[in-house]
């Protein structure tokens, strides 16, 4: 790291009059590279733990456990409304360390970048990513790229790589779901898969539907640190809550029983579904998890995920109510109950 | 992580009547991507610390201080005369972790891969990357995957986060360059792009040039053990030896003088060049490094380095001769002396 202390200045440090498009030279591992990283990498995610001068970063090693987890993102288009790539590829990957109950500590970013790409538009996306892991508390520390011909890619390509911290006793994973669990979800579903697909098919609804796209460690944080018991966690991103429920009702062998009329929708990702022919449940989000908690800590957890703010509107949706069946229903409010399977087909490709 | 003990098995376990390509719901998050990762990514990289059930893996925290590094792969084409793009993105990452000084122990593997990539091509290439992590020590212990549509990708391209541990005291990075420091280099120069080049042009010689795509963190931990002081190591991949140098000689504001006649390459490797017209310092090595050590250390270095097998042929190739000069000068054996700069076009794109 050159210059751990330099501000982060918002004006593109590339003028456009001296090379406005990213060429396979900045790719080649010369000069061309070593302007990228001096004059965008470096300025946008620098900090006193970054090092982008040598081959990887010497850390301070967490003190008990480590977690690991990694996300790339391929979202097409790159900006969409209430987000864009870059805001995605560091929320996505702190989630991931959220979900694991891990504190956030360290993050990889490694662009594959078709050549052609305005430099404005890098600029504009790491910018993103800086303000992104500075409310998340995540550190950028090392990275890595890679040019690749016009045609052979798709604007860009981000890997994040999240390194978090966990306390020793914490156990927070799929085999350690129960019966009698309550399930809780933190917020309406669906936005992020609607706000990406009308940018991309230039559709539009009465309000602009935004991504929920949102940091989750800070939630599950406190969640932890409010000293409750929490089974599992897991965030509801590709394929949406319907996927994420059966993956772990399949992984924990647990019938999971939801009421589809507590899942929190808004009217107007509603009408959107209605009119593009999509469930909800299946729809990709990046700001929303489901907890799995005790009966008698889930009056604590929804005062926590209350007090987190607008964007959090917590619900119990449903119960974990027996084992030795890897299956998830849906009961509607006329009773009749639906077995849930995973996304079989390719609903939403490029949404993250 | 559902079976660690599962066998290898070196058949590909989804056979080509069942779904022979790559399909967009591989990337959906739903039923036929959780196909690819119980048939394909448990069976090849499964190990006890690996989990792919799970947004993230828990493992472990290293000792003293941890080391990060990450890289993107996108080489073109994705087999070549000794290796091929997963063992490429095993190596590249674990050597990086080498040149930190650092014992590898975890890796991520995430993938992008274009609609309809055989997937026969996708299992021998995770057979690669699993047999070159066994052989590099290191454990593949979480994952994604994305699919883009065709034309927005080119067949595979893979990033890997490499997780180390450095021993407290250890220092070797570029600032600890010092004037009278030694600079060896561990074998022959120029034979991965050329390999990679002439596969992808169809060009033949009289020999095959193979990759030198090799693991070094064998050779960095015997180093170390031996106790002898290094100050800094580096690996000569895109923009070569000589891009390498001006990196090392800018960062720790230092003079380096090479002996051009000392830097070993195969007369094949030189003969191709002048062909083509390339010079071989400027072209990426994959299992190729230089260490920077005090004079009195240089001995046991040669001993160490020649210990590690046929494919280590280490030199003395020059000296840093002094501070306050980033500049990296070629001396030839007529005394003529040329300074070098980095690559400053994009002579070989798409080596890695």
């Amino acid at each position: 790291m050159k210059n751990p202390k330099k501000r982060i200045i918002q004006k593109c440090p590339i003028p456009k009059s001296e090379h406005p498009y990213i060429t396979m030279a900045h790719g080649s591992g010369g000069r061309m590279t070593h302007e990228l990283i001096d004059k965008i990498f470096i300025p946008a995610f620098g900090n006193a733990e970054s090092q982008f001068d040598h081959d990887g970063a010497v850390l301070k090693s967490p003190g008990d456990k480590l977690v690991v987890t990694t996300d790339s993102f391929v979202v097409n288009p790159l900006f969409f409304p209430g987000g864009d790539i870059g805001v995605l590829a560091v929320n996505g990957t702190v989630n991931d360390l959220a979900m694991c109950g891990a504190r956030p500590l360290y993050l990889s970013a490694s662009f594959i970048i078709e050549e052609g790409l305005a430099i404005e538009t890098l600029w504009q996306i790491v910018l993103s990513m800086r303000s992104a892991a500075d409310i998340a508390g995540i550190k950028i520390v090392t990275g890595d790229t890679k040019v690749v011909d016009r045609g052979k890619g798709d604007g860009v390509f981000i890997n994040t790589t999240g390194i978090g911290e966990v306390m020793r006793d914490l156990r927070i994973n799929p085999f350690n779901i129960k019966t009698g669990d309550f399930i809780i979800i933190n917020g309406d579903i669906g936005r992020h898969g609607i706000a990406v697909l009308s940018q991309r098919e230039g559709l539009s609804f009465d309000t602009v539907i935004k991504s929920d796209c949102a940091p989750l460690s800070d939630a599950v944080m406190r969640l932890i640190e409010s000293g409750m018991e929490i089974h599992c966690l897991r965030d509801l991103t590709r394929g949406g809550l319907a996927t994420a429920l059966v993956e772990l009702a399949d992984t924990a062998n647990v019938k999971v029983e939801i009421q589809e009329d507590l899942i929190p929708v808004l009217s107007d990702v509603n009408a959107a579904c209605e009119i593009l022919g999509f469930d909800p449940a299946y729809i990709a989000n990046e700001g929303r998890f489901v907890a799995f908690v005790p009966e008698r800590f889930v009056d604590k957890a929804l005062a926590v995920m209350s007090s987190m703010g607008n964007e959090f509107l917590p619900a119990v949706i449903g119960k974990v109510i027996d084992t030795d069946a890897g299956l998830v229903t849906f009961k509607n409010s006329y009773g009749a109950e639906l077995i849930i399977d995973m996304l079989t087909g390719d609903q939403f490709p490029r949404i993250c």
